[in-house]
């Protein structure tokens, strides 16, 4: 023990540019990885900086395809650019041609002749930009319009509307996984994009002030409740020039989502949703006419559908598709057959009490689907490989941890980049069959063992529905010593779509936490109910009451705080950011014997000034729920403040809009209480690089002040 | 000794409700008052709430005119709204009627017969309503425009502009001493107004935070430098409905100040300026052509010239005006002559190393004007009564104190209305000849004789420059004990066109003082060079270096409170409002060693996002003056804060806009510094009412968290 202590005095303790994103050592302290891994075929390419090298995980011989060097002197000869590394360069055929782009141009460099074989110009102002590998064609949208340059060079403008009108940008908000507005068919002959028309939105009045006088920047944002945008889907076919838009109806209030291709190119299918969220509709449209064909697959809930996933077709068999639902309470694989004899059916594929996070690719030989799934714990997520046929998993690489693999051309390896608790990351080339030898590429270190680290420990409590396990991470000073009372901090984030306990490398610890540990603060972390990768009861039993079962959760883990013998009672803080910035406040006001400091980061004060497509499918419409909106709107117990309360925001914050921080000051200032405040400006939702920095600072000076 | 510590325990406490406007105990800690005093010729009228009544001087006799009931049975006979009191009725004609304003009605009532003789209704939504009490015509306006409304019902509109064009409005943001648009011509034939085009300058995009989705409430605003507002004067007769602008030329970068109208309303005297408002005219245009007649006097200053004043003829003779002058480095009184034989003269009637502050009137008989100065003290303003011939002066009333008096229409009376530092409140009504008996109306208790009071006292320091005086209010410590060491609080403006101590009750102490004392402060305040009321060399030092002298004159007040054995000269904060802002956060960065805390209310953080009026006076443009204001940018040095700096802003201060702030708030966070923030949501430049407290509470706080 004395030897263990002095060898703990020996070691470093950390800053804050040590542990937070944006500070100068903050890389350094982070497990190593390996840039540049992707596939060509069944063969591993290795991106350096200084070359690029082709693994074969059939025999294991590696070969050096091109130097960086050799790449310049082509491009220079050219004024093609230059290249910096190997890290994001593709070989997307199976011809040895690499694929790169400099800032204005895109390349096909033949590597056996060292020939550049094909440019392309990338467009001034170019955003948005999607490449068809098989045509070349270059679909891209400047300001609000969408644009397709073809492999000839003609420049076409698909859409010309005016300003409040997106065309070829993710719509939505993001929401129901949507992350892009342009979607190429298959083999490249047409265009499906996304068009939203936004004028009929309010704009909230967000104000740049880093100009000579601040001026104005309003952004259209539809708050619960009140007027949405407008989408619609076009089919633009650059042969003819011409768009088709697809034949929908009345697009008010609705939702079109994963839009995704048939293997033939004919049909687009959609995933409509109406605003409340509770009926979705997989909806064929014919891509020639937009004519609807059919609505072949419905869902209904009492509180909401949330697709996530576009249909998926099977590659060697244009008939089926995979289909995502939650309908049995996780999120699993269903098998659609449009056999032309027997007509439409389906079966799951996969069931259990654990979710499917995501389908990687297939395996076209063995007819398997490669999937990432939580069956071993909701902690981790492991690729599996389910036989479409029998429904039969079988786990890809180490059962521990929490995996990200990149599937190889023809399935039969993945790169398999995981980390675990005790793992910082491990990098292998596998046989997804199982059978073929497993190459380590790394092993990284431990990262901080130079440092004074605190312990960190997992563990469940039950909820306060009595039943369910939930996850704790707890951080015990360093230096600990289980006579002294320390003061604790829980990090709260608590909404859907999030959870902050894995199994990852230190179960997922925030630098602050480590931070906060070492200034003598025990840091807890419960993943309560409401969070995801815990199935649809988990997650929705906050419906329409935002707030008040995640918090009642979170009191189960102040209740772990109290039991244990070193926990001062009377100092105990929380923080969170966002949804965790709404959870702060509340817990703030709502057990204000409990908590004494609270630092809320970009909080929603009142779910009515929240974005449409999340907020009502949580919350309902403020029409239909009136009591579930005033029973959670903080400005109606601002008068309950006891403790300091310090809400941050990011001055230009579009998610979560200024209004909510400002209305719930003016309620406390009506009712006599104090929160402290501070802005960032010209931030938006969450900092980053330097003003992280100041950031965590400034939350830490805020403990240090009032609950040490 | 012992005796008089017991019975300050027996005395009760403040709170911040006692000390504060908004307070609910506020008003009854104020020295008495009387409502409702004012001249009918030469009789007084006592507007109380339930009567009104005349007093005469000159016998003593008092008789109630008119009670509220029969008032008010005689509005509603004729359905005219109701009075609440007769503190706001008048009497402006020789005959016994009293002009009073319902909501929507101005009505005269005959005293003598108790009647309503004569009704108006006021148009809905007129604002800046300007009555003339000949013609009995009223001006008002309508959003931006000009109306009048004759005697005979009907109603004119005088303006018919676009949004960004103002008439009948106050112009050049209330500098130059302009406070409306409104000109009557003396016998209301003729109507002057001001318009102004804005429609060139930059709109501040103010935010309202109040409505559903917050809206965009833009404001014009000419930054230092920038693009200003074109301004000028109109003549509407409301004979003819015709209107004819002054022939002035180009209004661009320039001001138009000080309108005012010849006894035979034939001409208009406008007072010019130009943009570098450092050369002004007194220029007289025909008002019936609008032709510029003769520019009868000028004035330059390398600095600038500051005209405050119109002309005002002398009742006697209209041949014959006063203008007012800093040129011989006071504000004085010059006597014009017109005469026709002779040509324009004129003398300067007044002289000394003091100011007048105003003009009250006139004592046509006596050939007398009387007037406020400062004459025995900086800190005074006291009466005279200035004889025209000879230009001597003879004092009217108390010698000591703050004096506000009401002049009878012959000039023969004042009502005298003043307090001093051991006066709470002195009213009296006198003669101005000296003669007459003195009448007492009121000599106010102290009002906090039942509370524990610091000791408050005034004083003198050498300023910077080794030579000038400065007045310093210094309070100590409720139960003042001289072997401790107590924490203090500089309390700081600094700015032009203010002054902090002044010989009125208690010195003009702030209740916040008052309160800091209680909870163990030292509370100082000197009124550095720069401020008002010491002339013109004493304001002007400060011209294109704000601040620079200003701060070196408060360390000579840190220097007062080293010296005294009871300052804990490492507990020193400072605290300010606007100019007094801009002070405290200098002060904060500039002299990091010496502050410890403070708290900068609505601070100007860099003069060039201040307004053209104001801001180039003292600083000239950014273009010309491209050092001084970098050196006075405080977001330059944000990275020189040591010291703990809250600043407090109203969200919505159209005044010193949010953008000076958030501008500091970005610099600290760029340099890695950390001050605090606030900000009142829908407040303006101060806060008032409930608000008030709240800030007060607030700032309190601060210093009891950092400083004690």
């Amino acid at each position: 023990m004395a030897t263990s202590a002095m060898m703990a005095q020996d070691k470093k303790s950390f800053t804050l540019e040590d542990l937070i994103p944006g500070g100068n050592n903050y890389f350094n302290l982070q497990p190593k990885n390996i840039q540049g891994l992707r596939w060509w075929g069944d063969l591993m390419l290795k991106g350096e900086i200084d070359e690029l090298k082709a693994f074969n995980p059939a025999n294991g011989k590696e070969e050096t395809l091109i130097t960086l060097q050799e790449v310049n002197d082509l491009l220079a000869a050219k004024e093609l650019g230059k290249l910096h590394h190997f890290y994001s360069i593709s070989m997307p055929y199976e011809q040895k041609w690499m694929l790169l782009s400099t800032r204005k141009h895109r390349i096909l460099v033949d590597l056996d002749n060292k020939e550049v074989i094909w440019t392309q110009d990338i467009p001034a102002k170019a955003a948005n930009q999607d490449w068809n590998q098989t045509t070349r064609a270059l679909a891209y949208t400047i300001d609000n319009n969408l644009f397709v340059k073809t492999n000839d060079g003609k420049e076409m403008q698909v859409t010309n509307e005016p300003e409040g009108v997106l065309c070829g940008q993710s719509v939505h908000r993001n929401e129901f996984g949507i992350n892009g507005g342009i979607f190429w068919s298959p083999k490249g002959n047409l265009l499906a994009f996304y068009r939203m028309d936004q004028s009929m939105v309010t704009d909230y009045p967000q104000v740049n002030t880093s100009t000579r006088i601040a001026t104005l920047e309003p952004d259209k944002y539809p708050m619960a409740g009140m007027t949405s945008h407008k989408v619609t889907i076009g089919v633009f076919n650059p042969a003819t020039k011409e768009t088709v838009y697809l034949k929908a109806g009345d697009p008010t209030d609705r939702y079109f989502t994963n839009v995704s291709w048939s293997p033939d190119e004919k049909s687009v299918y959609v995933i409509e949703l109406n605003r409340d969220q509770n009926h979705s509709q997989l909806v064929r449209y014919n891509a020639a006419t937009g004519e609807k064909e059919e609505m072949l697959y419905e869902e209904r809930h009492p509180k909401y559908v949330e697709p996530q996933h576009p249909i998926l077709f099977l590659p060697w068999d244009s008939k089926k598709f995979i289909y995502q639902s939650q309908r049995d309470g996780y999120n699993h694989l269903y098998l659609f057959d449009m056999d032309e004899e027997m007509g439409l059916s389906h079966k799951q594929l996969t069931k259990g009490e654990w979710i499917v996070k995501d389908i990687v690719g297939f395996n076209e030989k063995a007819k398997e689907i490669i999937i990432m799934s939580t069956e071993i714990s909701p902690l981790q997520s492991n690729a599996y490989a389910v036989n479409v046929k029998t429904g039969k998993r079988r786990l890809i690489g180490a059962s521990e941890g929490t995996h990200r693999v990149q599937l190889s051309a023809s399935g039969k390896y993945v790169i398999d980049n995981y980390t675990a608790h005790n793992v910082a990351r491990s990098i292998n080339v596998l046989s997804t069959t199982g059978k073929g030898k497993e190459i380590n590429l790394l092993n990284a270190e431990h990262p901080m063992e130079a440092y004074n680290m605190p312990e960190i420990t997992l563990g469940t409590i039950k909820a306060a529905d009595g039943k369910t396990d939930l996850y704790y991470r707890l951080v015990k000073p360093v230096n600990f010593d289980a006579s002294k009372k320390y003061p604790a901090v829980i990090y709260v984030y608590g909404g859907p779509h999030a959870q902050n306990i894995t199994d990852t490398y230190n179960y997922g610890v925030r630098g602050w936490d480590i931070y906060m540990a070492q200034l003598g603060y025990v840091m807890l972390t419960v993943d309560n109910r409401g969070s995801s990768n815990r199935g649809l009861e988990f997650e929705n039993c906050t419906h329409r009451q935002l707030g008040v079962e995640e918090m009642k959760d979170q009191m189960k883990g102040v209740e772990l705080l109290k039991s244990l013998g070193y926990v001062d009672a009377n100092r105990i803080g929380v923080h969170g950011w966002s949804f965790g910035g709404f959870m702060t406040t509340n817990l703030m006001l709502t057990y204000n014997d409990t908590f004494k400091v609270g630092v809320a980061g970009g909080p929603v004060i009142d779910w009515k000034m929240y974005e449409v497509m999340y907020g009502e499918r949580y919350m309902d419409t403020p029409q239909d729920n009136p009591e579930g909106y005033k029973n959670s709107d903080l400005t109606q117990r601002a008068g309950d403040l006891k403790g300091r309360l310090q809400v941050i925001i990011g001055a230009n914050d579009p998610v979560c809009v200024p209004q909510h921080s400002i209305a719930f000051l003016r309620a406390c200032i009506n009712a006599g209480t104090h929160p402290d405040y501070f802005i960032y400006p010209g931030d938006g939702h969450n900092m980053a690089g330097r003003d992280r920095i100041h950031l965590h600072e400034r939350i830490t000076r805020y403990f240090e002040d009032y609950l040490k």
